[in-house]
């Protein structure tokens, strides 16, 4: 058995934890004691803080979009071009593996697919995650456009939407097993849509 | 309450009203109660039939697929044109309200997503399911070369994967909420690569 930490845990970290449970098993399935397990905590610590396991959930997906929309900016500016970064990215759903095997997804597709448009709260944060996401893509494609890999009349708001609707449905794909081959050729066929 | 049917239940319709469910909530949220409910079943007709509830998700899944490979392929045979059915079953998306009025996509995309690989057989179902749509699709690439819609050198293995992969995405954008322009957007950039 795992103790309850005392009351002075670091928020970032228990958020950060209750996140990976999330992301690998969805809301549904992670019940309150994989969530304990997770973080350490004590029921009563863990509902000082969050009335309950929806609110926990809530801050845990908006913690794992804001963290990816940094990092994804942080991969544009250290690529070697615009360009390579969109297919790295792209290509990057190969490398997913979660902690027990299987790829685990975007925890932005995961939470679309499981709750689509049902809870209000939800709908809105997975909004502006993606919103977050087509942003970090227009700039992508708009530094493609600065240093000529990408046409000037290109329309870059359909392109990032685009991108984005390849890399969510390239998640499914490997989810699905999907084999790598596969998976290449799609990503070469997308590149091959920017000119 | 619902009266348990008598044991002579058909077992097509139970299959088809199960289905509804697990399409509708998932697996995991699915409650048995949820599922004796909408086939108007008792728990021991059930059982007579199938083992557990994931016995009975395996059958309702595979139904699933299975019909809509048919319904795709229908919609092929009647469409002006084989460009035209590619387009129309992209925008289809749009079309997608549930019976608690949010979309609840593709089973096929729902399922890879909640289980990815972590379940042999859900996999195997999935890997199949995957097939047969694209399948279709292989085929209405195939109509659109004979009927001078795409060049006949186009590799229609790698436009099948990205067509599924595209269709995929767009299931998840709109469960995300991605407003309606954006997806006739992303639509159109798809189809343009089909030449």
């Amino acid at each position: 058995m795992t103790r309850g930490r005392p009351k002075s845990f670091d928020p970032d970290v228990v958020l950060e934890q209750a996140m990976q449970v999330f992301w690998q098993r969805g809301y549904e399935a992670s019940s309150l004691q994989d969530l304990l397990a997770a973080t350490g905590l004590s029921k009563s610590s863990l509902y000082q803080t969050y009335a309950n396991k929806q609110a926990l959930f809530e801050a845990a997906f908006c913690n794992y979009w804001e963290q990816r929309g940094r990092e994804l900016r942080a991969r544009l500016l250290e690529a070697p071009s615009p360009r390579e970064f969109l297919r790295g990215w792209l290509l990057s759903v190969l490398d997913d593996v979660g902690a027990d095997g299987n790829p685990r997804g975007c925890m932005l597709v995961n939470v679309a697919n499981e709750f689509s448009q049902a809870d209000p709260a939800v709908a809105e944060s997975l909004r502006r995650g993606v919103e977050r996401i087509r942003q970090v893509l227009r700039e992508g494609l708009q530094r493609a456009q600065a240093c000529g890999e990408l046409s000037p009349t290109a329309d870059v708001d359909a392109l990032a939407s685009y991108l984005h609707c390849v890399m969510s449905g390239l998640r499914t794909q490997v989810k699905a097993g999907v084999a790598k081959p596969a998976i290449e050729a799609v990503v070469e066929v997308a590149m091959n849509t920017l000119k």
